[in-house]
Formats: structure tokens, C-alpha cells, sequence
């Protein structure tokens, strides 16, 4: 499959790395082309080349990356969005820039009507993204977007790509709120457990 | 021990109930007295008769509920607060009233400064806050404040009248807005599973 990483920080050098493990053509986007890694190009050459793209850019600057990356490279794929609106320009902890009664995802998905936007993989750090068995035991990811068969094709990569048992379809991509609002209580844990290898798991 | 709720809703009425099964005096607090229960008074007659407070109002009346029961009766207290500043005005899914760069666990502490407000128990339902084996297995319940002693009294009182196992201390009361933000995935994870009984565990 031929997959696009829009953002080369170390969440999309993770996942792109992975997914060249497993045979995947990846090509990594960035704001400058031909930074260190061979197969890199701009957001928008990596957004041409491929049937499906992962968002991995900060997530202030995911709606400009996007709008390099082209909407017309955009049209009719799949986005799948693992940023969050994390502001850290005023220090420890965070604050969220889009909140409440939007989200980041909600506001990609507006910006890019006819782009498949699926959230999710933004509530575990990249090494539990990428292999799950990092932490043991059940635990969920969830899975947000309006268009539910793309959602599936989304589960069946996280299953097969990266080996994620348990996804919880949360519904359509207004529920993007419910995970990009997670981060505040996920930055805490992180402070108080002192390691990112922890994740959520909703017990019922 | 003595201990007063206010708020005649749901949620005060399930811990009050619980609590008074304990063995301890209860006196609950309403905007008004005088309603159906036995030992309902107002908010201040609540706060003066007390050792320690929960605060079961709704979370946009908190802070007025608080206002009535008068800082002089809440000086030097245990203020656990149960509620979350959620906005059901608008429908479904609610919105927070306060968010991101404050909570209102925070507003409440700064608004009674001499009050040891602990914030904790708002990320279940009331069912399973007075009865966490409702809830199959390992799960865990958050806890925040600037009192470390006042916290560790709450600890000791959430495991011993209530059951709770697993205790999280997220750290000082600005940790609230970790837990306050995680409601927005609580109602639609209460929608998507249909019901709620079910709890977050953060394994690791």
C-alpha cells in the first residue's frame, strides 16, 4: 500500500517506520522538502503519491500542513488524524487550542469536505501506537469519523499493521472532542506514573 | 462522622443513602429546605452541621450552592467535589462551562480559599461511585487537591465506605481539569455503549 506521513517528528517517523517493517511504500511529508530521510518530500508530494495518509504534523500546525499538502491531493482519501491541539508555548501542562465545542479533527474534516477524516491513535504515545503490547493486558484505542466504512478500513489497518485488539467506534467525528480532551488528564498520568507506556481501557 | 451533601439530585441522594446505611449523620442541602427528605435543610445548614462537605449540585450551581452555605461554615473543611461543569442547555453531547485553562474544582478553591477542596468521584456514575464492584474488575478512580492530609483522609474514606481499590493522586487541584475534560468521552461512551456502568482503568 502506498501511505503518506504528513510530519516527520517522532511520531511520524515511528509510524512510517513501522509501516516500511511491514512492506508498505511510505512516503514522509514535511514543510521543507529533503530534510534526512530518502523517501521525503513536501506534504504535497507525499499527500499525490498515496492512497491514504496519516496526519502526524503538531497539531497547531495540522490545518496549514494540510493546505500545502493540497486539497486536490486531499480529495477522496483517507486522513487518518493522530494529532491533538496541544499548545506547550506557555510550559507544563498544556493547554488545548481548539476545545470544548469543536475539535481538531471537526475542523479538518470542514476544511476538507471531500478528504475521509478518521481520528484516532491520539490518546497513546507513538511507541503504544505503533505496538500495543507495550502495555499489558486489555486496553482500548478509539476510533472517530463520519464516514463508517472508511472507520472500518481504518480498524482493519490498526488490527493488522500494528496489532490493536480492542478499537471502540465512538461514532462520527464530533466525538474527536471526547479524545482531544483526554490529553489534559493523559499529560497528568504521564507526570504522575513518569513513563508514556500506559493506556486507557474502559472497563465494563 | 458528620457529613453533609449538597445537593438533593441524584447523585446526593445515592451517597447520602449510602452514607447513612454507614452508620454516619448525614444532613443534606438544597437551594430551598423543606423537601421530601427528613434531614434536608438548606446549603448553610448543611455546612455548619458538618466535619466534611460533598458537593453533589450541578456544576453550573456550584459555585452559588457554595455562596449559600456561606464560607464561615466551610472554613477549614473537606469540600469533596463531586460534580462537573457540564451544560445540557444546548442538548446532546454537553458542553463544559469552564475548561481548559481552569477548572472548577479550581474556581471552588479559589473562591474558598480556607475550604480543602479534594476533587474527586466525578468520572463515574453515582451507582458505581458508592458501589465500584458494579464494574467488573480492575478500574480506577482519580484523585485532586492541594492538601496532601485532606487528600489522604479522602482516600482512606473512598476505600472504606465506598470500596474503592484503586485510587489515582493526579497531583494538586489544577489536575481537576484532566478529570473534568475526560467527561465529554464519558457521555459518549455512555452513549455508544448504552449504558454506565463502566469505568476507565489506566493500565500500565
Amino acid at each position: 500500500m502506498k501511505i503518506g506521513i504528513l510530519g516527520t517528528g517522532v511520531v511520524g517517523t515511528t509510524i512510517g517506520k513501522k509501516l516500511i517493517e511491514n512492506g508498505h511504500e511510505v512516503k514522509m511529508g514535511s514543510r521543507v522538502a529533503g530534510n534526512e530521510n530518502a523517501s521525503e518530500g513536501t506534504f504535497a508530494d507525499a499527500a499525490s503519491f498515496v492512497d491514504l495518509l496519516f496526519n502526524c504534523t503538531s497539531g497547531v500546525g495540522a490545518l496549514s500542513a494540510l493546505e500545502l499538502a493540497g486539497s486536490e491531493n486531499l480529495k477522496g482519501k483517507i486522513l487518518i488524524d493522530v494529532s491533538n491541539p496541544l499548545d506547550f508555548s506557555k510550559g507544563f501542562p498544556p493547554t488545548l487550542t481548539i476545545v470544548n465545542t469543536d475539535s481538531l479533527a471537526e475542523l479538518l474534516q470542514r476544511s476538507f469536505p471531500e478528504t475521509k477524516v478518521i481520528k484516532t491513535l491520539n490518546t497513546t504515545n507513538c511507541k503504544v501506537m505503533v505496538d500495543p503490547s507495550l502495555v499489558p493486558g486489555e486496553h482500548d484505542l478509539f476510533i472517530s469519523g463520519n464516514d463508517e466504512e472508511a472507520k472500518q478500513q481504518v480498524i482493519a489497518l490498526l488490527q493488522k499493521e500494528f496489532g490493536w485488539k480492542n478499537i471502540i467506534n465512538l461514532g462520527d467525528i464530533s466525538t474527536a472532542r471526547g479524545t482531544e480532551q483526554l490529553l489534559p488528564l493523559w499529560v497528568r498520568l504521564y507526570g504522575s506514573l513518569g513513563h508514556g507506556n500506559f493506556n486507557f481501557h474502559v472497563v465494563r
